[in-house]
């Protein structure tokens, strides 16, 4: 009977919703490697694709997108000759900052370093 | 010359490897929802299934697998009859709990709620 009265309260429990948005934005591959690498200031897109060593050139173009139309990203157009385009963080993709922080060191302490490196992200 | 310092700077940053780490993980569609959804107390397969709306039985068996893996999260198979299966965090999946509930606390501030629904994520 205490068996059953804890499947009932198992059985209702929903995922929270603030949640879901986080990892519907996040529960992707680089996205989120993409707002770290960009939290300490702008980068190109080259320089940006240097510095997320595996992500391809249309996988960081459409991770950039989504970025930009969840709010946390802007893209800026230079005036050329060259036109270059430059990548930042808005005041919502900044404040993501502390969140990192707090994963950053969790990793530290609880996920041991990967062997291979992190140039070879694993799908 | 400001310009390709900038340049410069910039083709050097490489993503950190901590956090090319959670990435590797919580870069992936659900894993983060099952954590936190295991946050307060174990569930059973089928309670974890309905907790997470949307997710396939396979695909919730490959997270739980890799969390399993990973150390973040321990299979429990209790002797039937009925046989049961439930899952908890250990120690390590429990010690995502600040960094989560920044994350939370960030999409309250900083994601507008989903129009249509945690019900349904959409890849």
């Amino acid at each position: 009977m205490a068996e059953l009265r804890a499947h009932d309260a198992g059985s209702c429990r929903k995922v929270d919703d603030g949640m879901a948005r986080v990892f519907q934005l996040f529960g992707k591959r680089w996205t989120g490697l993409i707002v770290a690498v960009l939290l300490p200031h702008p980068l190109y897109f080259a320089d940006l694709r240097r510095a997320v060593p595996g992500i391809s050139e249309r996988m960081l173009s459409d991770r950039l997108t989504e970025l930009v139309s969840a709010g946390l990203v802007v893209r800026d157009v230079q005036a050329g000759p060259p036109l270059r385009v430059s990548y930042s963080l808005t005041e919502a993709g900044a404040a993501l900052e502390p969140a990192l922080k707090k994963l950053r060191s969790w990793a530290d302490k609880h996920l041991p370093a990967d062997p291979y490196g992190s140039s070879e992200l694993r799908k």
